[in-house]
């Protein structure tokens, strides 16, 4: 079993805009930048090494101020293109109707619940409830609040390099936020299941038994676990689609220890691993709680969790839930807009079948590149390892960087994710054309020849 | 010094919908309660003894499924007015244009930073800095993750019933929220300053001494103070505007001890307290961090934070902070527009002026109705406090619970809060108007002779 990766330096974010380089700008830009460190402060990060100013996007297409066009590969947010006019449309009319909470009736939301539950299939199907918040990180505290109180217990086990939130008890589950950023006195990981360097015959079992060795060190401290929680596409791990087999063994050992299996669909969701809606399913899992947010609503804030009955009871007992602008009647509209232009577009199936076709083409460049080591991902959300030697694999950073600049510069968005910041994360809206993928590619080789 | 009440039993939503109580109303209204239980679960909690499906709003007014008008003197959160139109196009115009996030650059969050900033006075006018995030618990979470990165302490303290927001941690800090949901090791709780039953002179020093002895408690345990957290209103704990000279003797205490202040402007900023844009500016303060929510961009979800470039040096170099749907251009187009309507319809004027014409109407009808015990506020944050005796001053939830009903089915719309869920708060939206109050009087003098 390979051991797991402690002691390595916590990933920092890749790609970000330096600020010491901000003489190097051209002068309106350097303006911008200035005036934006003045007003928003010392927190904010900015994409690539000369940062973007957009002004205007439509369908997987943005222009900057200047008016040059980009190819936008990057938003997973405007998940069916930036500026669908249904769903802007859906939100006008539902604005200038009405625009209130969840303490009154609405039928909306009960609409859209409907639409919704069935498309998880098992128990979240059969006795499933919606509850909506207004981000991921909103939906996933939610989840860890009713895990914690179902169980009774605090501990949760993320991956090693696991994003789940900005808020102190999601950050606390999230190792990717980096090293002054504390993680929970229970949070414990498991590996990153590394498809590209460990066998993946068994990697299944390797990963329960991770699980096995945390939770018992769990309940040796006397706590035990609440829950298991994990982005089935393993976004900030740096992307991992297969196998297919990895996360049933997992499941079934949180069960048996009492934990409940969440499965962080902000990412993978609606679509976005092509074939099915939802990641999880791509596993044959049937989680207690799923959480959702990002392409939910478009770009509309709006996010949430279906939880399976029987595990919200006592927690909807001792506890009311609100959420201010959560569920409120637009982010409602906002959120059913988005599904039926999903469902009505069959974006489900162009993700699956863009995506393919994506990763094709990528396995053809890194077939004459070396440096492009591993080629995967599921539907649209696509990760290229980029590494110094294919029999090597060790990670080049430096490299994948200037690959993501390289593009920038050649006006196609990505960015790069990992431990290492060494995988490419091309992971663009859901109406991605082939056409869209081929000058992907064409901007990706004439890149490698200049890097 | 009166003591400090802590045995109470914890307040709980008064005027909440009673499942059990279903079969007494009408089909279409059980169909749709059950559907909704079916559908959302446990948590949720609908207003009213009779639960109203609102289905269109304007300004101040809103119409029921059956067409019934009402009179919303509730709503904060679309606080211009509901579906005002500028605040509409707005939003439409910049759904059309550019939905995206803060790791691009646009002008939209730098106007809008430069706007609001200098509206704070003192150090946050000069130094400050503008962070946003999507909805207040999420802003309070930030304001406490940063105070205590900066102090390196933990210790917060807030009022005896305090509201600060639905996750772990801002829950924590949140005791109104109910007996079954924990408080923070390190929370520490002043009773709430109440005008009503307490002396009014030496006040601030009353309050100042109880923040003094938690702050030793807090060191004696060898935590230290972060932060003391305060809405100058004290929505929760049952609305208490005066004295102004209340809240400056505290803040001296808590910089004396290394903490930072924290004004929660969630619920009485944006004009709502009157006469000034913030509430804590009645106070004459200079804090530390203020938090924003709720009315920021008129029901579309925006909140955030403005904090002190030397508050937040080290935590932004520490930490990045990126929040997907916070500060997007479509959240800073409705917070730009409603931050104009509230500046050109000269709404924080309004407010100050219908409140006190307000109170001063409902203080006649508290003249000659002793169950009307007190009649307080700023703006138009009012609450009216029910007891059973003028002399006794004893608490009456159950005639503020008759009377919030009774409103209702004369189609006024208001609720309750406090310890004892015995203080209508009415809150309407800013755009309030003298007529408006006078049908609010009229029908609570009618619903008074009823109960």
């Amino acid at each position: 079993m390979a051991p797991l990766q402690t002691d390595l330096p916590r990933g920092r974010m890749n790609n970000a805009f330096d600020p010491s380089a901000a003489a190097s700008l051209d002068p309106g830009t350097r303006r911008l930048v200035e005036r934006r460190t003045r007003l928003l402060g010392p927190s904010y990060r900015l994409f690539y090494g000369t940062p973007v100013e957009l002004v205007r996007a439509r369908g997987v297409q943005a222009w900057d101020a200047a008016g040059n066009e980009y190819l936008d590969a990057y938003n997973n947010v405007v998940s069916v293109g930036h500026g669908h006019p249904r769903v802007v449309e859906a939100i006008h009319r539902q604005l200038e109707t009405l625009c209130t909470h969840t303490r009154y009736l609405h039928e909306g939301i009960l609409d859209y619940a409907e639409r919704l539950l069935p498309t998880f299939g098992g128990r979240l199907a059969e006795e499933g409830h919606l509850m909506l918040t207004c981000t991921g990180s909103e939906a996933n505290e939610l989840a860890l609040r009713i895990a914690k109180h179902r169980t009774g217990r605090s501990g949760v086990i993320v991956t090693s390099e696991a994003y789940h939130g900005n808020t102190e008890l999601t950050a606390g589950i999230s190792p990717s936020m980096g090293e002054f950023s504390p993680l929970g006195v229970w949070t414990r990981r498991v590996p990153t299941p590394d498809s590209y360097r460990l066998p993946p015959e068994g990697l299944g079992a390797w990963l329960a038994e991770h699980t096995a060795r945390q939770i018992e060190d769990l309940e040796r401290r006397g706590e035990g676990l609440a829950a298991f929680v994990v982005d089935s596409l393993f976004s900030s791990d740096g992307v991992y689609a297969e196998p297919r087999t990895l996360l049933g063994p997992v499941a079934d050992v949180v069960r048996r220890a009492g934990g409940l299996f969440v499965a962080d669909e902000v990412q993978c969701g609606f679509g976005r691993s092509g074939e099915r809606l939802w990641g999880f399913q791509r596993h044959g899992l049937d989680p207690d709680i799923v959480t959702m947010g990002k392409p939910m609503g478009n770009g509309y804030p709006v996010a949430g969790i279906a939880v399976v009955d029987e595990v919200v009871q006592r927690f909807g007992q001792d506890m009311r839930y609100f959420n201010t602008f959560g569920g409120n009647t637009v982010a409602v509209a906002a959120a059913r807009a988005t599904f039926d232009v999903i469902e009505d577009e069959g974006l489900v199936a162009n993700s699956e079948r863009v995506g393919r076709y994506l990763r094709e083409r990528l396995g053809t460049l890194a077939a004459r590149d070396e440096r492009l080591g591993d080629v995967r991902g599921a539907g649209l959300y696509v990760g290229v390892e980029i590494v110094r030697t294919r029999d090597g694999k060790e990670p080049d950073k430096e490299t994948a960087s200037a690959i993501v600049n390289g593009l920038r510069d050649r006006r196609v968005l990505i960015s790069a994710t990992g431990l290492h910041g060494n995988v490419l994360k091309i992971r663009p809206p859901l109406v991605f054309r082939e056409e869209h993928a081929e000058r992907l590619v064409e901007e990706l080789d004439a890149v490698l020849q200049a890097v």
